[in-house]
């Protein structure tokens, strides 16, 4: 038996996910520029997926632009934003927390000389909103900050980022990484003031090779990755047009958004309860975050142990997130916590298809990892 | 009945790609990058496929790094090598042939003030030799010429640029895009002595969304997408997994790239001299050229009406590339076709799976094409 908890690194391909792409593969695999019938084809499938994209962002069409990765679609919107706004000032702000693919264009925009301000966390795991008034003047020309944090699931109030700007008239864009709440939570970028906003499919169940962009109409972006002007010149290279087509499906077997974040809370809480019953663990993860992810310790038991442990027995947990693979957790240091609590931090990550029986049976695993690795400590 | 004839646009993907998609998907849908044993069975699937590639370019496997795209491989290739050796120089040497995702990057490499050179064709369509002896000085810090042209299948000499660079003992780093010949003639990168060399995977059979760059050893290439530091830091982003299984599975389903070569010249000779047959067809391609692309006109009908009498008719081609919708052929002009010669061009593109009848059914419909349409006229 095989019991997979990190959906917040990666998911399986859903049923109809697996099916639009293989279809694509194997049947309508024209290219969607060329202009011959077949071409048409693959072009009907490409808008299919955009459709699918605008629905569940209650977007345009026109406002969705699909890219070959997340990574790709925050790069794009980051340096594209500060590229149209430089004249206008020098200043960033974003947090602390953000994921590598925002955080290191952030690194990179320091180098060349903005000034880049990262807004700590408060206790619960959420950008200071004290601290995000402060920080955006009228010199700010991007405020970039995550909806949901991909390591403990809390949840970012980026609805009042477009106030922050708006009380100072900053000539600032808005972006959004919400790869980890896109399809989780409602999530619409324009009722949230967002001009750009990151989505990403392999998080949703569609296959790993596909990202989008929402960019707000009217707004004119430069590319970074230059070609053949595929997606209105903003993303160019031949469509992924499996992974596409996998994305829209995904998103079309969502039935309901909110309904699958009740069951899932539900699982999440009853887990919850499940493991506080063990004292060694603690909960790192807020209790408002996101029920798709939960951050623990097992105190005294390091991640890698634990986390090898699981996989020996079949369940699948991570440290922090796949990204940062043998560095300790830049987010849970931010949000203050101890090293030997970060050393010991693993992430479970639920997706809709996750069970109460596969999380009783990590439960019990991890109680039967505190007897057995400790007694042997 | 269908034929698809629009292969170097992109191609069916062969069933051993299309499994090994589906297999990752479904079923090996781990992140490489987890460090559980589900996350290395999936790092395993992404190194036997780099594995794949490294003995179809004779290279070393750590030589081999997986892109979403062959267009972001030729951008990072070109702006991370000129960042690389800025300092030494000011020239780079292209040609005027390149496909957009390297003639976009040397539009914006000028702008930033380098000086860009680039080779004429001759008449047969690859680059100018002497041009390019005359082009590189030891100001020059990049080089950067396509393997096989893309619209009319020209095969450039690549293995005379390291003799120029050698020659004034310039700077430069040597960048190939490689797209159109990679797995339909030989291609050794490190024999050639090119340091940067991209192939993509959907041009021959496997599925869209995935590319890989060659770097030569011990040269460290600046990321352009920074990010989670996958491939070796050099494209960020989750791997594009599917796609990379099944390109690894299309590139070892290459049973012999010199028999299929051989097989596709027979099927190609055969063609033309049954388009020779029709007095208002031109050959456009030369001679020599990749046999797996043929670029012809038929005079007094302009490219477009043709391809849509054939896609009419369930047979699909071109006109010129699928990212040139629209334009006039930059290429023909280049190479000093007459206009009219050019707005009735079109590219044929085989693949190793193309059939005679295929073939023969496309002639019998180009003839009917002549006398159909030039009756309406």
């Amino acid at each position: 038996m095989e019991i997979y908890l990190d959906n917040s690194a990666t998911t399986r391909v859903c049923p109809e996910a697996a099916n639009a792409a293989l279809s694509v593969m194997t049947d309508i695999y024209g290219n969607p520029s060329a202009v011959h019938s077949f071409g048409v084809k693959a072009k009907t499938v490409l808008e299919g997926s955009r459709r699918a994209l605008a629905d569940m962002l209650s977007a345009d069409t026109e406002e969705i632009r699909f890219s070959h990765s997340g990574t790709l679609a925050n790069n794009t919107a980051i340096f594209g934003a500060v590229n149209m706004r430089k004249k206008l000032g020098n200043r960033i702000v974003t947090t602390s927390l953000e994921h590598p693919s925002v955080a290191r264009c952030m690194d990179a925009l320091e180098e060349q000389g903005f000034q880049v301000i990262r807004l700590s966390p408060e206790k619960n795991g959420s950008f200071s909103v004290e601290e995000l008034l402060n920080a955006v003047n009228k010199n700010t020309i991007l405020v970039s900050a995550m909806l949901v944090n991909n390591e403990i699931g809390a949840i970012n109030p980026v609805e009042l980022i477009s106030r922050a700007v708006k009380r100072v008239s900053a000539p600032a864009l808005i972006h959004v990484d919400a790869i980890q709440g896109f399809g989780k939570i409602p999530v619409k970028p324009s009722k949230m003031g967002i001009d750009l906003l990151t989505v990403s499919g392999h998080k949703i169940h569609a296959p790993k090779g596909v990202g989008a962009l929402y960019v707000r109409k009217n707004l004119s972006l430069k590319p970074y990755v230059v070609g053949g002007g595929q997606e209105n010149n903003l993303f160019s290279g031949t469509e992924p047009l499996p992974a596409i087509a996998g994305f829209g499906a995904a998103v079309s077997s969502i039935k309901s958004v909110s309904g699958h974040l009740d069951a899932v809370k539900k699982l999440r809480d009853n887990t919850v309860s499940m493991l506080k019953d063990i004292p060694q663990v603690q909960i790192n993860s807020p209790s408002d975050a996101l029920p798709y992810i939960i951050n623990m310790s097992v105190m005294g038991i390091p991640s890698q142990v634990l986390i090898n442990y699981l996989s020996e027995r079949g369940i699948y947990i991570s440290a922090g997130s796949a990204c940062k693979k043998g560095h300790r957790s830049e987010v849970l240091s931010n949000m203050g916590f101890n090293p030997n609590v970060i050393d010991s931090a693993v992430r479970v990550s639920l997706s809709r298809y996750t069970t109460a029986q596969e999380l009783e049976a990590f439960v019990y695993t991890v109680n039967d990892a505190v007897k057995n690795i400790r007694t042997k400590l």
